[in-house]
């Protein structure tokens, strides 16, 4: 399949990877700072050969590809679809937004792949264990990407915008604020010279527990237990640090409503 | 070492599997119920050999160990430590929390070991990955409490009560929260019938980056790029759920101010 890439960001690099791996060939990517195309068509050319060309003009994108796959922030993605749709009736318009309705791309043909994972421009993840949500206008498009997303993830799933919406904030929660937790602990351990690394092993664990219980069921700690000696003195320690003790009282309350329920 | 084990929940199970494991040598098990008490000792007894008596009566407990190491809920830790150390004055009594202080014991010979990890009863964990943070009232028992640390653990620090206290709170938002994040997550997608198993490739890859980045540089999703139109819709979404939708509004918050500084 003859593909233009559409955004040169964290999840763009990813399936541009997983495409060219695949040998999906990529014909031109577009970027609204050419750097960002430059550098990133002139990795794929490093590493699979071919040719990609390059632009930062949306007036510039070549008009005879298979399909277009716009993989750019959700506020962007309406206007870059519309400046795009006409004169490319018959290519198929793809976007990879866990939490945009297909119908924001207003082309004919519509879909959507959302590869649901954590994207960052340094890290090159394998795309085969990525858990691919696809979508499309037409059950003849529904076909085409769902094949598209199995050539390289060993992990499809059809669903609706208005699954995927939910899908996608629990993936937030997961993902997104489960990382913030770290983050928010970092913040501690290194006020008191302590190495984050330490808590790894922790978190490993944390992790690979979800792997045999629900997450319900993994839960330990004083929220659960409701030890409020625990409690009350952790809220103390915080007490100048209003963020943190917030988030604190938050979590631990939740904790012990999902608990008693 | 002789050791007489106070307590018989989730770490403590963990600890004197890891105890035999490393051949030292568990005289007693006592547990507030008879029963938690004499399950510990059968699947011990069964695994490694060996005598252990039970009791569920504090009155009960041997006088002769070598060490004494109580692993039960914090609040319960100063009453039954102090009704233990009168006739153990020579014994080393170790407690195991990583939120109480050091002197909570007040016997004359005092540690703790804290192994930093979540344990629940159903998992037994390999111990020598486990992080354990050792602390005693004298040289000589520093090196006593570090000596058995050491023989069950690769990852022996020692830390002071003060410290101690940072670490745990630090452990509560990397491994009680964020595990919670997913808890909710998996309320979310319960109530839309999608799995909670499709998380998991995205859960393992948010804790795979911590090996190589900091949890800051590992921030991903709307809150970090501050996406107004997704955190609005999914607030909106939210809207008939108060505790996540303010879960939700507090951490994203947290995340902005955390990279705007």
């Amino acid at each position: 399949m003859r593909i233009v890439l559409i955004g040169a960001g964290n999840l763009a690099t990813s399936l541009s990877f997983a495409l060219m791996h695949s040998h999906h060939e990529i014909l031109q990517i577009y970027s609204r700072t050419i750097e960002s195309a430059d550098t990133l068509a002139t990795k794929l050319i490093d590493k699979y050969g071919g040719n990609i060309s390059t632009t930062a003009d949306i007036a510039s994108v070549v008009s005879d590809a298979d399909i277009y796959i716009i993989s750019i922030k959700d506020s962007a993605l309406h206007d870059v679809a519309l400046q795009l749709k006409d004169g490319r009736e018959d290519s198929l318009f793809v976007h990879t937004a866990g939490s945009m309705h297909i119908d924001t791309l207003e082309s004919r043909r519509r879909a959507v792949l959302y590869p649901m994972q954590t994207f960052s421009r340094s890290r090159v993840v394998d795309f085969s264990d990525i858990p691919c949500f696809v979508e499309a206008s037409s059950a003849d498009d529904l076909e085409l990407v769902e094949s598209l997303a199995r050539s390289m993830s060993n992990n499809v799933i059809r669903l609706t915008s208005e699954d995927r919406k939910w899908l996608h904030i629990a993936a937030v929660f997961c993902c997104n604020f489960a990382n913030h937790c770290s983050a928010l602990a970092a913040e501690v351990l290194e006020s008191h010279n302590i190495p984050f690394t330490v808590m790894l092993p922790l978190i490993d664990e944390t992790t690979r527990k979800l792997h045999s219980m629900s997450p319900a069921d993994a839960q330990t700690g004083p929220a659960v237990r409701w030890d409020e000696n625990v409690i009350g003195r952790h809220l103390d320690i915080l007490s100048d640090d209003a963020n943190k003790q917030e988030i604190y009282k938050l979590m631990s309350e939740s904790i012990r409503e999902m608990h008693n329920s």
